[in-house]
């Protein structure tokens, strides 16, 4: 079967160090979510190469569009641009539109450091983006992010409007039992109905109006719906506190 | 060679959809990164078994212990305890100690939907922990921790206490250059002393007094001094705007 949505790997030594805490995990995960893209997993990985190979070759398996933040400037801890070449078993090529753009870009000569940026996997094609010379660096359907939260945001956005995704239709219903008392109920209903996913998700706050938070969603409105009310149905009387 | 730190799986359909923002990760990074754990890998994965037992196969071959967050409820996503014990190759079994804990925390009988919590891998053990009922789940060096933030946290402050670690030394410099014009110093550094890590992080905001922020840590200070002297030796005069 062809894999569908997204996968992410987070190439970042300085979040599994606590010195950054991830900002563009959360971010990508959100933007995926509103342009209804699922997202399949996201793996932060050390600036190993061996480690992100693996990490893009996994990703590539399980998804169709996969996204790495980090590890694409010209340092020597830049090593992203090399694994995702490994991982989809192609030669590292210097583009001469890249070396073009940052000849152009450069105010002295440029560095022989600052023309590894120029360097990408074989077949590597650019998406410019509105309002930045850089452009976003991809493979196929892997697009290599930059780890600086503004620039990932802004490629982010130039990647978005090229995809389409299909938005999820979601309901939740909070319940005034624990989930013991509600398994069952809930279980019956998720069996039935495996293209629907309901979550369950136990609150330990007093302050709430409830105990135990159940999300229904699915592409299908009316597969929504039937599940919604099969819940309503089995679960113990006077449970549903209220429903979004 | 015998795998040493930590790799974290969460399991966590609610945060690949959005519904909510991780805590877990950033809290066990942070509290790793105190005790001076090193952090090998952190993956976000769907609340399905053959994806889990994948994690946390690799998150087993990565790290001399694993922390997984989430899915050990008794609900239908509960799925967590099956997965583990499917990557370890045990069965899953019922803990007869596990039993008499919430038989005698139970008001009325226990629902049979609840004593599913008294499910887990074989040979598995209890950290009690202080202040409350629910015992940290635990096989071999594999810490199955809830997914709720509070109840996380306090069950990873039982494990930590049971764990030992080394600091690691820090030291910081703030570069007036960008990258491209440091990146040959810091790689002679980085290609010499390949036990001593070095960062390098660009920043575009020009708020800041600098462009380029370096780490070097080791758990050795004798290395990280090195290191840091042979840095300023080699970068361009005048680049080292301040360190810490």
């Amino acid at each position: 079967m062809e894999p569908t949505g997204a996968a992410a790997v987070i190439i970042g030594n300085e979040v599994l160090t606590a010195k950054v805490v991830d900002a563009n995990g959360p971010h990508l995960i959100q933007r995926l979510r509103e342009v209804g893209i699922p997202l399949r997993s996201l793996e932060i990985v050390p600036d190993e190469v061996d480690v992100i190979v693996e990490a893009v070759s996994r990703a590539r398996l399980r998804a169709k569009y996969v996204f790495t933040s980090g590890g694409i400037g010209p340092t020597h801890d830049d090593v992203t641009v090399r694994a995702v070449a490994l991982a989809m078993g192609r030669r590292v090529v210097r583009l001469p539109e890249m070396v073009a753009l940052i000849r152009e870009k450069a105010v002295d000569a440029p560095t022989a450091e600052s023309l590894r940026l120029a360097d990408a996997p074989e077949g590597a094609v650019l998406i410019a983006q509105p309002g930045s010379w850089y452009p976003v660096l991809t493979v196929e359907d892997v697009f290599m992010l930059p780890g600086v939260p503004q620039l990932f945001r802004t490629q982010l956005e130039a990647v978005l409007a090229k995809l389409s995704g299909t938005p999820v239709h979601l309901r939740v219903l909070y319940l005034s039992l624990g989930e013991s008392a509600v398994a069952a109920a809930l279980d019956r209903v998720a069996l039935d109905m495996p293209h629907v996913a309901i979550g369950s998700y136990p609150t330990f706050d007093r302050a709430l109006d409830y105990v135990v938070k159940v999300t229904v969603e699915s592409v299908e409105r009316a597969a929504v719906d039937e599940a919604l009310s099969r819940l309503r149905a089995g679960l113990p009387e006077g449970s549903v506190v209220r429903s979004e």
